[in-house]
């Protein structure tokens, strides 16, 4: 049984923003040669969020809308009144962002089959930044047998 | 350690639809003979989706109405100007099916406990369609100790 | 190759009610001595759900407003037909618990490295209530390498 895993830079240039990662990962899982297993994807942060869909330019688009309108940034939030928090002076107004990757995933588990993510045709492993852009890390880890 | 998967067929009728895998995937489990660990289930499609929760026929349609809500199907999305897209000719106008997909799972982990899926008094397996009636199928991947 | 499980206590005290099991989860894996593998923390009620988030109390009401607009406890719900429906006769009318529960998640799965869960500074595990108080339980399943 090897267990394995690495931590990932995943640098965004957006505020709000969709990265393939499927690649990213298909590489890691590689590395480990196991052959039939799972990864687990998993964000660190509680403003970035997971999920696997197509990776389609509008549709990129049409998510970001949906996520803004059911939380939408310029709503009045309780943890946006920075001055009642003990928080740093850069600390951003992001409580919309909580809320979206609350209602996406914080992870994501993947089988593998034959050393192959075993994802369908048009599915791919969604990044979602939610308050960028910033330096992201990617935690990936690989469970099965070689 | 016990690590087997299976492709299942599943066939749906409707637009959106609610359907009770929970037999379906202990019967999987059964032909294992695992005792202890996992079962992951996993859609393979990106206008498809799983939950667990209570398969009560009234609260299926509550569930339906929800999803329309969230992400009505008669709304403008970029993701179906098909003309835009390089696209098969029968492809569906389904962008509210990938925001539906999203805001649910893609998969479920459900822990195995001396061969039983570990699932509470009302919690049922459910596969979502969000884009049928459609053939589809469901993947299973049981892992753990006999 | 441990697999363990444990199912523990949960009472909760509001309708809509956030609790941070962080610190429940680390002390099951630490008596169980797995240093690399996973815990998976599941739900096995359907009015309730986990996330993982930032336990910050401001953000704990902007989360409970934001579950409130999307499923309004107020609204005409045909689950809540009670007498349309064969059930006790305290059964509460808790279709949007239901729906703020497919929104969210049933299950987490954490990673576990050298023994401590592998989150986020900013990260804690949240059992969240959505039709309290009740008396809830927590199912945490620890499987690793010692």
């Amino acid at each position: 049984m090897t267990i394995f895993h690495t931590t990932l830079p995943l640098p965004t240039d957006d505020s709000i923003g969709l990265y393939d990662v499927t690649a990213t990962i298909q590489a890691v899982v590689n590395s480990t040669q196991v052959q039939q297993g799972q990864v687990l994807v998993f964000c660190r942060h509680t403003t970035t969020a997971l999920a696997i869909n197509e990776y389609e330019t509008r549709l990129l688009t049409d998510i970001k809308t949906y996520l803004r309108k059911l939380a939408p940034p310029t709503e009045v939030y309780r943890h946006n009144d920075l001055h009642l928090r003990d928080v740093p002076a850069d600390e951003p107004e992001n409580a919309h962002s909580h809320l979206m990757a609350m209602t996406l995933n914080t992870s994501e588990v993947i089988p593998i089959v034959d050393g192959e993510l075993a994802l369908g045709t048009y599915q791919s492993v969604l990044f979602v930044e939610l308050d960028g852009p910033r330096q992201r890390t990617l935690f990936v880890q690989v469970t099965g047998e070689l």
